[in-house]
């Protein structure tokens, strides 16, 4: 059976990712950038492996890429994440002329996206895709910590 | 004479770090993060060295900053920058937790304070210090690059 590189595919992988984030004990959320099927940056969150608020799953793939490609712009990229950015990580995106943003659950109190509905952007914008089970693991995760998350 | 530990110090500290970006034909904005008169972290814009649009001098001050004292948290912290923090530096400031920001010039089209206004947060937050040479450095590297800053 050939393998089908949509959008679908690149989604699991950023769920793979988030699943490390959760045996690490963190914000299970995961994230990687793709540019004409070739995969520029794989990562997840480490803000308490790092302790840094800074660390989010999206700011390390975008510095990621934007080094592999040596370019600071994302152009004709597309970031696949597990969760909707939040506000700071859609500001770098939309820095980063990132083309297309395709998240998986929303984030209707700190997404950038939901939160920010009147900003002016240029992005390709697509949501939902493998949700129940990337909002299932973030559940998990919170549950774990007694800590309500929707 | 006894040096004063004043904002004016510390702006005059963060107003170095700018020069520095300047002479590194960087965006000239400096920071500095500082608690009880110890200063965690000394930064500058350094986007273009390392291709990377997060590298804002604010976004390595406060990975700087919370390496130096263990804690993702910057509680009682100040921060001074000679620019406003963008949307995506006065995000990742929130999440930080830290106590006061002082920053010299305005930017009212991009700056996170001045577009958000209605944002809430409990961040202390002054402006104007060292204005003029702040803003003289920044036009004078818009000018040489013939890009209209304001």
């Amino acid at each position: 059976m050939r393998i089908k590189f949509n959008d679908e595919y690149y989604m699991k992988l950023a769920y793979k990712y988030a699943k490390l984030a959760y045996e690490k004990d963190e914000v299970p959320v995961g994230a990687v950038i793709v540019k004409n099927n070739i995969v520029l940056a794989k990562s997840y969150n480490l803000v308490e492996t790092l302790t840094d608020v800074t660390a989010h799953a999206e700011m390390i793939s975008i510095t990621s890429a934007t080094n592999k490609i040596n370019s600071k712009y994302l152009v004709d990229c597309t970031l696949y994440v597990t969760l909707e950015p939040c506000v700071m990580c859609f500001e770098a995106l939309i820095m980063s002329r990132i083309s297309k943003i395709v998240y998986s659950v929303s984030d209707p109190k700190k997404g950038g996206i939901s939160t920010q509905l009147k900003k002016k952007h240029k992005i390709l914008i697509s949501s939902g895709i493998l949700q129940k089970k990337s909002l299932d693991l973030i559940q998990r995760f919170f549950k774990k910590k007694r800590i309500k998350f929707f």
